[in-house]
């Protein structure tokens, strides 16, 4: 088996697998008073520090979740919360291409009054600061731009969006779920206030994630309860999946300029051997994308009898998000972005990971050739 | 080690570590369109059928959550949500001892207009039918009474409650995360629309948990997003720890009825070596109880102390509920059963579970004595 849906879930590494075997089968509860406990409190804690070393926020700004759509929905829900509760405008802005986890979220809100604004997006998936601009006039109770595209890989610039939302005074989400673990992520530098990631985006376990909520930046609990994570998101803590999660980051961070180097090189293996071969497709996305990430549109195809064709080979691929999976023909994505409809339906998701080989990529190319023809 | 705080949380069973262990490394999206993920989505369909199963309700209406308070959340905000979209008394009408996963819940909506109504418990922590009878005059958006108590194991009359307040029209939610895996659970025989469940209270893994949701009762989702969990519970599945839930429920329901025994053989034990030691003490809560479940209270003592204390002796128990632990001198719980003066500062709380033994319960009870001497 070639698994190339990295972007869908990653296997988890071995780092994380050795980090949670000794929580696996008993992990204290942590507000327990006895001294086991403080062990298991005492992991947690190393945890958020390496966690928050990964992305250049300090410990207190780290809250773990169960995922990347809990803290997605706590960012959104979190903000509109403050909107009902007190004043400002009723108005959510995002990018025409966010995850469901966000856009999804804010159309939920539609009945409590508030209005979704969706930013076009270019041809490559990025969003343009005169569209932001015009959809801040009267204000906003949060923006959210995805930090690297789930679909297609593009790269937004965060940093320059962030700017213009906080020039305005509106705060900014931005949904890295894709980008924690993969490309360089600093708070500090983007200026966001909220930052969402998912574990088993980055070869940590499934029912992990974390929100990162900028020191200062008031919002209210989406899980009340219990009190844990500080009062911010209550819940007994889940220390395994906790431990496991910050291993999985730490060890991808360090060998993430290594890792996406290699991705690189067979990313442009697979883009030269489809060409040599005279194979007819287009590469979606912008040129700044996710590490081994290659969204490619073949003419007159079918995604989905590909990703068939392929699977019948061993090689495991999707033809868009797996959110999106078998729901409609062509994705939201693929359609903001422009693809021409000789293209649109033969839209595949090719996301390779830190496990694949070169040799995997060749096996993957030859594939994918033969579905195509 | 002798462990006693089963109700903070249960080390994992065999069942689930088996069950869990093909899926744990990896186990696709089971949204994915490759052959694969039909194998993850089977088992997590699976999965379903067992919990089900397990508490007398349809497979259809259970609901995968990452613990026990997000269900809890999901409940309660759920139907807050539909009286803010729509029309109805903007009350919530709980117990007074509720766990915080409900009374934070609760009045963390005061500032959308919601009005929290605690019902008061009697010296055995029972609700009774006369209060909230009168509580629910004027209607509400929600009852919310907890199956078993977390710290003092009194087990509510949730058929009975449950009626009443449906004669008013009124939905009805459950906390059964004390319950669920311990006592019968038939939601058919109960009535309720709603039930909450944590997967680490009943030997499951840690990050799991299941909302019941009656078959029509209509509940807007908590998580927005891919729409997994048909549309319910947004985030990809979990499904190591699904699969954990099933197998360590359908294992701790198999065995119910032989645990039981022996859980309150070595509770009678406990009590009758207390009593013939002369130790001066109360049992708090009903004589309906959980199994192995004894909340004590010595008089003239200090709980903390004497935790400490079994701590060193290698004996862990916990004063009251473990979200508490630390918080205050006298739990709320304690305090609305009336604990005299004398007795509720020295309050200790013991949960056995099915791995503990008859000679650890000996050994507890001498650990006891010698910590009270």
């Amino acid at each position: 088996m070639i698994y190339c849906d990295h972007a869908a879930t990653a296997p988890l590494c071995p780092e994380a697998r050795e980090a949670m075997r000794p929580y696996l089968s008993f992990a204290a509860n942590p507000s327990a008073l006895y001294s086991a406990a403080r062990d298991a409190s005492y992991a947690v804690k190393k945890a958020r520090e390496q966690v928050a070393a990964c992305i250049g926020a300090r410990p207190e700004e780290i809250y773990f979740t169960s995922c990347g759509t809990e803290a997605d929905n706590w960012a959104v829900k979190g903000c509109a919360r403050k909107v009902l509760a007190g004043w400002g405008a009723r108005r959510l802005v995002l990018s025409a291409i966010e995850h469901p986890a966000v856009t999804e979220t804010c159309l939920s809100l539609a009945p409590l009054g508030f209005e979704t604004v969706l930013l076009p997006v270019d041809p490559m998936g990025l969003v343009a600061r005169a569209s932001l601009e015009e959809a801040l006039i009267g204000g906003a109770a949060l923006v959210s731009v995805m930090a690297a595209n789930n679909e297609i890989g593009t790269l937004e610039p965060i940093r320059e969006l962030c700017a213009l939302a906080h020039e305005k005074g509106v705060p900014f989400h931005t949904d890295a779920v894709q980008a924690v673990g993969h490309i360089p992520v600093d708070v500090e530098k983007w200026g966001v206030d909220l930052l969402s990631a998912s574990g088993h985006k980055f070869s940590a376990p499934r029912g992990t994630g974390f929100l990162y909520i900028r020191k200062g930046f008031a919002l209210p609990p989406l899980l009340s309860g219990g009190g844990q994570e500080r009062g911010m998101r209550s819940g007994t803590e889940n220390v395994a999946g906790i431990v496991g999660l910050a291993a999985a980051l730490t060890a991808r961070v360090k060998q993430m300029e290594k890792d996406a180097a290699a991705l690189d090189k067979m990313r442009a293996r697979i883009l030269e051997g489809l060409r040599d071969r005279g194979v007819d497709f287009r590469v979606n996305g912008a040129p700044d994308a996710l590490p081994g990430f290659l969204s490619l549109s073949f003419r007159d195809m079918d995604g989905e009898m590909l990703l068939h064709r392929l699977d019948l080979k061993g090689v495991l691929v999707s033809t868009g998000s797996a959110c999106h999976a078998g729901k409609e023909t062509v994705s939201p994505v693929i359609r903001a972005i422009g693809v021409p409809e000789a293209y649109e339906k033969g839209t595949l998701r090719l996301t390779l990971g830190p496990e694949n080989t070169m040799e995997e990529a060749e096996c993957l190319l030859q594939a994918l050739v033969e579905a195509v023809r």
